[in-house]
C-alpha cells in the first residue's frame, strides 16, 4: 500500500494519527497518509509566519520561475497525478485527466500573474491639500493564508490557493479533503523540489477539531474556504479579525431558449449535469426550457443521457461512475424518491447500487422540493418548462444561492436581460453554468459565497493595498 | 454688424485681412472678423512655446477648475452660442442647441479626466537585470499642437481639440473654418476669463496658405485635423516630425436585419440621414436592408423624409434648412444628377434650389457611383435590399473608408459578425451610425483617419509616456 | 430652539424618542432631534429595499446630475453648515469650513466616479474550453447598505458613506453619531430636493439597541462602519452574511530624518498633532525624531504649541477648543496622568479645565504605556528619539494598529524602506500621517480595520462582480 | 560555408542575389545569404495580406503556443544562436549570450501578452443621447506589418517586431541589417516548425532600393523600424498613410550626484560606455558628474576601463573587440580627433587598429563637437563636471535627441526634477541609461523616435481599436 507522509513546514513527515484513503469505486484502502495534529499545525504556523518576509521580498522572477516548475513538472507527471486523482475521489479519469491539465495552466497563469501584481498609480492634487504630491498603490501580501479544499477537485481546487499564494508572496497552509489528499500530497513533492522556501506552503490533512483552528487563529490573516455553505457561512462567524473567502455550492440553473443549435446545448447539459455524478459546485442542477421546445428537448436529454458509459473510473471511456461515498449516495436517493413522493416525475434514472447513483432525470418538480432547492450534488437534473425567460429567471433567482447560470439564446435582449437579473457570480450564454476556465473570475452570491477565485482575483483578496503619498 | 476679433496669444486683436462671415440661410454677410497672417501667427506659436513648462506644472485642480468654469460659462449661454453657431452655418437651432449642449458636455468630461491622466506602476524585475528595480510610467504634454477644425460642427468638433489640449497641458493653436469661426471665437471671451495663462490657447482663422504652416512647422508637435480625406493625407506627408491626428470623414452605413423595431429603426435613420443636411461626417449615406424588409422599410422611410420640416434655421421646429454654401449643393445636385444617369432611381426629393437641396433618397445604386463611394456630404441616402448580413458588410467594407457603421438586430451572432469583420472605427448596435457622444474613442480606420478622438483619446494623443525606473 | 426632523425613507419625520444635542463649548442644549426606533429602522430598511432594482437601473447620467445638485448646494450653503458642524461638534469653525468643503468634493467625485463604475472586459480562450468566449466583468449594487459615522467628522465621513451608495446604486440607512447628528440631517433637505428615488437614502439617529439591528438583520448587504476598534471588530463578528467595511482608529505615527525642512514638518506637525484636539483617526500621535535633530525639534515644537489660539469655536482665529464632552476629556487627562505616574515627563501642557484639555506634549514614554499603545483621540502628543529610521519602523509597526504613517526624508532609499515595511493603509512622504484627500485610498490594516474609503475604493466595496461569458 | 536560406512566405528559398556575410572579427566572409528582390517581396507581401483574417482569428492558446515554442526552442539552442550572433556582428560571447536569453525572454512575455490584448468596457450613458447603451473596445490587427531591424542587437531587435506581430495577429516582412541577417534567419527554422501559418512571417535581407517598398507600398499597414535618425525620418516622410514607429538613436547622458555608490555607479558607467564597442541606442555616451566627485570619478572610471579585455569575441571572457566595419572605426577615430583639435582632452584610449577601437574617454568637450552632439555609436565617452543637478539636466536635454538618461542619486527631490525636466523616454534612477529590460516601455522623444517598443507597447502600435456601442 503506497504512503502518502504530509507536507509540513517544508518536511514531509508521518505523525501519530495515521489516516486510510479509500477507492470509492472498489470500496477498498489503497493508501495511507496522516492527519496532522494540534503541534504539527503550530509548527505549519510558525513556519509560515516567520517567512513572510522572505516571501514578500521575493522578485517577480523567483516567483515565475518556482511557480513555472511546479506547472511543467506536472505537466510530466499528467498520468500519474490523473490516475491517483482517479482512485482516491472515483472521478472518471478522463476528468481527472481534464483536471490536472486545469491544474497545470492554473499554476502557469500564476506564474504570469505574480509579474503583473497590481499597481497603481494616482494623481493627488485634485484639491489644493494635495498640490504637489503624487500617489503610488502598492499591494503588498495578507499574511499567512489557511485554505480548505474539498474532495469533489482534490488537486485543482487546492491548486486554486496555493498557487495565488505562492505569486502573492503569502505562506499557506491547506488543508486538503480527509477523502482525497493524495494528489496534494503528491504535488508537494514537485513544490518542494523549488526554490521556493521550506514552510511556505504546508499541505496537512486534519480532523475538524484540529481544522477549526485555522478558522479561529489570530496569526492567519486570510481563510480561503471551498465546500459547503453551511460549513462556510459558520466560519465567517467565527473567523476573528481575519478575512474569509468563501466558494460554496449552489443548485446551478440553465435556460434553453429558443435561436439557438438544440442538440449542441442538449449535449453540453448532459455533460453538465452528470459529469462527475454532479458533485461539482457548478453542477447543471436545474434546466428551464422554453415550452415550445420543451417535449423536443426533453426527449433527446433522456436519450443522451441514457447513452452514457458507467464503469471503472481508470478506464478511459467510463463517463460515470461511483459517488464519492456510500452516504452520499444514499443522501441522493432519499431526496429524489421524497421529491417523487410530493409528485415530481421521474424520467429517467433514479435508483442506487452501492455507491453508485444513476443519472436522473426528474420533472415536474417544485420549488420547495429539497431536489431544487438545496445542492444536490449528485446525478440528478431537473428539467421543467417555462412560458418566457422572465419566469426562468425568477426561478432561478427564487432560492438562496446565486453561484453561476446558463442561458442558450441567440437574442440580443434575452442575454441584456440575463445578465442585468440574474443573481449570480456568473452568466454563460450558449454554455451550461458548468463552464469554468481557471483563469475567470469564479464565485457567487447570496448564499454560494463572497470573494472571486480565478487566478488574478484570488491573487487580489490575498493581497492588501498600501498607498504611498509621495512629493512629486 | 457684430464684429469678431481673433484670439492671438491672449489678446483679442483685429489684423489687416478683414473677412466677412455669411449666413447661408439669407446668403448675406452678417458678421465680420479678421485672417491671421503670418506675423500673427509667429506670435501665437511663440507665446504657445514659452508656456510649455507652465502648463505642464499645472496642478490638476487648476485645470479642473479652468475646465469647468468654461463648461459653466457655455452653458448659462447656451442661447446665444446656439443662435451665433445657427447662424454661421445654417445648421437648424434645435441642433445647434444640441451641439452646445454637447460642447459643455466635452468641457466637463476634460476636467474630469484633467484629474485622471494616465498612469502606470509597473513591475520592472522579470529577470534577474531588474532585480530591486520597479518602473512609474507619467504622461506628459506632447507639446504646441495645432488644431484645425471644419465647418459643420463649428463649436464641437472645436472644443474637441481645445479642450483635451487644456487638460494635458498642452498650448494650442486652433484655426477654426473660415466659413464658421465665430462661435469658437466667442469661446474665446470664456477661456479669457479663466485662471488660463494667457496664449495657452489661440483661435486664428487662416487662409490656406497661412494655416499650412500649422502642418510643416516642426516647433509644434503634434496636428489634429478633423476636415477631408485629401486635404488630411496630404498634410501627413508635409507634417515632418510631429504626430498627426486624422478624422476624416466616410460613408457611412447601416443594416437594417431582423428582430428589432423597424419603425425606431426608420426613424433614426432619417435623423441620421438628413440632419444638418448630411453635412455630418459620419452621416448615414447608405442603407442595407435585409431584403424581407426592403419594401417596408423603403415606403415608410420616404414618408417620414417627406415631414421632414424645411424653413428658417433659427426656427425652433426646422428640420432641415440649406446647405453651408452654393457650391456644396451644386456639387451635390451633379452627383445625384449622375447617379440617375448611370441607372439609379430617385425614391424621393433630387432637387436644389440656390443652397437648398431637397432630403433625397436614390436606390438601385452600384457601388461605383460616386454618391456611393466617396463622402457625399449632403442630404442623400442610398437605400438597397441585401440577402443577408454578410452581404452588407460585404458592401460597407469595399470602398475605402472606415468610419462608423450600424446595425439593426436582435442577433448576438449577428452582432458578433458585424463586430469581428465590419472595417472601421466604431459598430453601433440598434442605432445609426451617426451615433456618437463626446466621451467614447470616435475615428476611422482605412483612409477615414488615424487617431482616435473622445476626450480621454484626445488627451493620450496630446501626451508623450516617459518611464521613470527607480529602486524599490 | 431649532430642531431636526429625521430621515426615514424619505420623509422628515419625528419620533417619540426626542433627542437633545450639545453644543460643548458652551456646555449647552442647542438644537432638539429625534430617534429613530425599531418601527422606523423597518419602515427605512424596506423602502430601502424595495428600492433596489430602481437603483441598480439608473443610468449614470442620473446618479451624476443627483450627486453634483447635492455638491453644487453644499456649496452654496457653506457657511451655514460649517457652523451648524461647529456647534454640534466643538469643531473650530476654520476646520468646519474645510471639512464642508471635502464634503463638497467627495460628493463631485462620486458623481465623477457614478460615470465609471468598474467593468472588465477579457478575453476567456486561453485553453480550448474558452475557444470563441469572451468575457465581460460588471459590477452591481451589492443591495442595501448601512452606514454608521462618527462624531469626529460628522459630515465628511457620513458622506464618504452616502455619496459612495448613490454613485454605485445601493440605497443606505445611516446612522449619524448621536452627538453630532444634525449636519448630516441638514444634508438629507439638500439630497430630498434632487431626483433620488425617495427612501435611497435614510439618516436615523439611533441607540445603541436600535442601531445593532444594522450589524445583525441579514437583509442589509454591507455594513460600513467608522469608528471605534473595539466596537468595530465586535460588529464583524455579529455581522451574518454582509460584507463588513471597517475604518477604525490607530495611534498614527511621524518619522522625522534628514534632508527635509524641518520648520514646515513641525508646522504640519502641530496641525497633525492639535487640529479638532487630536480627536481624528490619523492624528499624529506619536513623533519619532532621527536623533542629532531631536533637540531642535521639541523646543521648536513645545514654541509653535504654545502659540496656538484657542477660543471659541466659532470665532474664526480659533485654533483649539473643547474636546467633544467631558468623559473624554477626562479620560485623556487619566491617560496622561498615569504616563507621567510611570515616567513619562511633560513638555507641555497637561492639564484639564472643564471639557477642555491643554495641546499637551509628553517624551520618554515608553511602548506599553496606554498614551503611546492605545488611541489616545485627543490633544497629546509623543516625542521620542530614536537612532536611525529602522528603530523607527520598529516603533510604529509594534502596536496592534495600521492606519497611516508620515516619514519626512529626502532620502530615496528611506522612501522605498518605509513604504516597504511600514505596516500601515498609508505612508505619506514629507507630511503628517493625518493627510487625507478625499479620493485616495484611505484605511487601516492590522487593527485599524479593513477594507478601504476614498470614492472609488468605496464604490468598489459596494458592488459586487457579475460576470458575462459569450460568444464573439 | 553555411549557408543560410532567406524565408520568404513560409518558404526557404534562394534568390540570383547571393550575398556573403563577413566576420569582422577575422575580416572574412564565413556564411552565404541572399537579397530578396522585388518579385520575393511581393510574393511577400501578397502571403501576408491573404493571411490577415486568418491570423486575426485565431484563439489566445494558439498564439501562445506559438510563441511558447519558439521560446523554449530558441533556449534549447542558446549556444549555437550566441556563436552564430557574435560571428556575425563580432560582438563578444557573452554579450551574445545575453542577448539570446533577453530574445528568449520576449517571446515569453509576447507569449503572455497574446492572452492579455487590450480591451476596455464603458459606460455610454452620460448624457440622454447614450441611455441604455455601452460600450465594448476590442483592438483588432492593423494588417501588414514591416519591420526594418538594425545590426547592432541582430537578433532581440528583430524579434522586438516579431513576436509582437505574432501575439497582435498581423502578418509581419521584416529586413534584417545586410550585415547580420544570419540569427534571425536562423530563427526561422523556429518559427517554422510552429504552427503558426506559412508565410505570416517573411525575413527577407535585400538592398536599399528595394527594402524601401517597405516604406511606400500602401498595402502595408505599418512600418516599424529600428535605425539611425536620418534614414528614419526620412521613412516617415515617404510612409504615405501607414503608421510608423521609430526607434532611433540618441547621445544618452548620465549624471553623478551625491548619496549612492560611486564605485558601483562607476562600474555601471563602463559597462554602459563600453559594450558592444558602445554600438548600441542606449550606449551611455555622455557623463556627468556633480563637481565634488568628478576627479574621483574620472580617475576610477579610467582605471576601470583599462581593464577591459580585448580579443575575439568568441572567447567567453572577452569584454571589447572589434566594430562591425571599417568604415563606422574610420569614422569614430575621425570625430575623436575633430573633437582633440578643437580642444578636448584625451583621458583614455583613442587609436584605431583596423576596425577595432579602443574604448575612449574624454573631458573638456563642448556640446557642439560631434562627439558629443551626434550618436557616436563607437566605444567612446566623454566625462565632464557639472556644479548641480540643474545643469547636468539642461546639458543632457540641449541636443536633438531624447531616448533614455540615468541619474546616480539618493534625492528623492533629485528624483523627481529629473524625472520631470528630461525630456527623454526613460529616466533610470541609480543605473546608466543603457539599462533595458524587454517588457518596459522603450522609445525616444525629440529626434530619437516615435513609438514605444516593450512587448505590450509594441503590440498595442500594431493594433487598432473598434468601438462596439450596444444595448444594455
Amino acid at each position: 500500500m503506497e504512503t502518502y507522509p504530509i507536507y509540513c513546514a517544508g518536511k514531509f513527515i508521518e505523525t501519530t494519527g495515521e489516516w486510510n484513503v479509500t477507492d470509492p469505486f472498489l470500496n477498498e484502502v489503497f493508501a495511507k497518509t496522516w492527519l496532522a495534529g494540534m503541534e504539527e499545525l503550530e509548527i505549519a504556523i510558525q513556519s509560515g509566519l516567520n517567512l513572510r518576509g522572505q516571501l514578500k521580498a521575493m522578485p517577480a522572477y523567483q516567483r515565475y520561475q518556482i511557480l513555472s516548475e511546479i506547472s511543467n513538472g506536472l505537466r510530466l507527471q499528467r498520468q500519474e497525478f490523473a490516475e491517483l486523482l482517479s482512485r482516491e475521489s472515483g472521478k472518471p479519469v478522463r476528468y481527472a485527466l481534464a483536471e490536472v491539465d486545469r491544474s497545470v495552466q492554473t499554476f502557469t497563469v500564476a506564474a504570469e500573474e505574480s509579474r503583473r501584481l497590481p499597481k497603481e498609480y494616482i494623481s493627488i492634487d485634485w484639491t489644493t491639500a494635495g498640490k504637489g504630491k503624487e500617489g503610488l498603490v502598492k499591494y503588498f501580501p495578507v499574511g499567512l493564508v489557511a485554505g480548505i479544499s474539498p474532495f469533489n477537485f482534490p488537486l485543482n481546487l487546492a491548486v486554486h490557493k496555493i498557487a495565488p499564494a505562492i505569486a502573492a508572496g503569502c505562506p499557506i497552509i491547506l488543508k486538503p479533503s480527509s477523502s482525497t489528499p493524495l494528489s496534494t500530497l503528491k504535488l508537494c513533492k514537485l513544490i518542494d523540489e523549488t526554490a521556493l522556501p521550506k514552510g511556505a506552503v504546508s499541505v496537512l490533512p486534519m480532523n475538524r477539531t484540529v481544522g477549526n483552528l485555522l478558522v479561529t487563529d489570530d496569526r492567519i490573516s486570510l481563510l480561503s474556504f471551498t465546500g459547503s455553505p453551511e460549513v462556510g457561512w459558520e466560519m465567517k462567524r467565527e473567523s476573528g479579525k481575519k478575512k474569509v473567502v468563501l466558494e460554496l455550492g449552489g443548485n446551478a440553473g440553465v435556460i434553453i431558449s429558443k435561436g439557438t443549435n438544440l442538440e449542441e446545448a442538449i449535449t453540453k447539459c448532459v455533460t453538465g449535469g452528470f459529469s462527475y455524478s454532479g458533485q461539482v459546485c457548478i453542477h447543471t442542477q436545474r434546466i428551464y426550457v422554453i415550452r415550445g421546445l420543451f417535449d423536443e428537448f426533453l426527449a433527446c436529454f433522456k436519450e443522451k443521457t441514457s447513452g452514457l458509459i458507467k464503469g471503472n473510473p481508470l478506464d478511459k471511456d467510463t463517463e460515470i461512475a461511483t459517488m464519492i461515498d456510500m452516504s452520499n449516495a444514499v443522501r441522493v436517493e432519499a431526496w429524489v424518491n421524497q421529491a417523487l413522493l410530493e409528485g415530481a416525475k421521474l424520467v429517467y434514472g433514479g435508483r442506487r447500487e452501492g455507491n453508485f447513483f444513476e443519472p436522473t432525470i426528474l420533472t415536474d418538480t417544485k420549488p420547495l422540493m429539497q431536489v431544487c432547492r438545496e445542492e444536490i450534488f449528485g446525478p440528478v437534473v431537473l428539467v421543467e418548462a417555462v412560458n418566457d425567460l422572465e419566469e426562468a429567471v425568477t426561478r432561478i433567482n427564487e432560492g438562496r444561492f446565486g453561484l453561476q447560470a446558463g442561458l442558450f439564446t441567440d437574442s440580443l435582449e434575452e442575454m441584456n436581460y440575463a445578465f442585468g437579473n440574474l443573481e449570480v457570480g456568473g452568466v454563460i450564454i450558449n454554455d451550461v453554468p458548468t463552464f469554468r476556465v481557471d483563469h475567470m473570475p469564479y464565485g457567487g452570491v447570496k448564499d454560494s459565497g463572497q470573494g472571486r477565485e480565478g487566478v488574478r482575483y484570488a491573487i487580489l483578496d490575498m493581497m492588501e493595498p498600501r498607498l504611498l503619498v509621495k512629493n512629486c
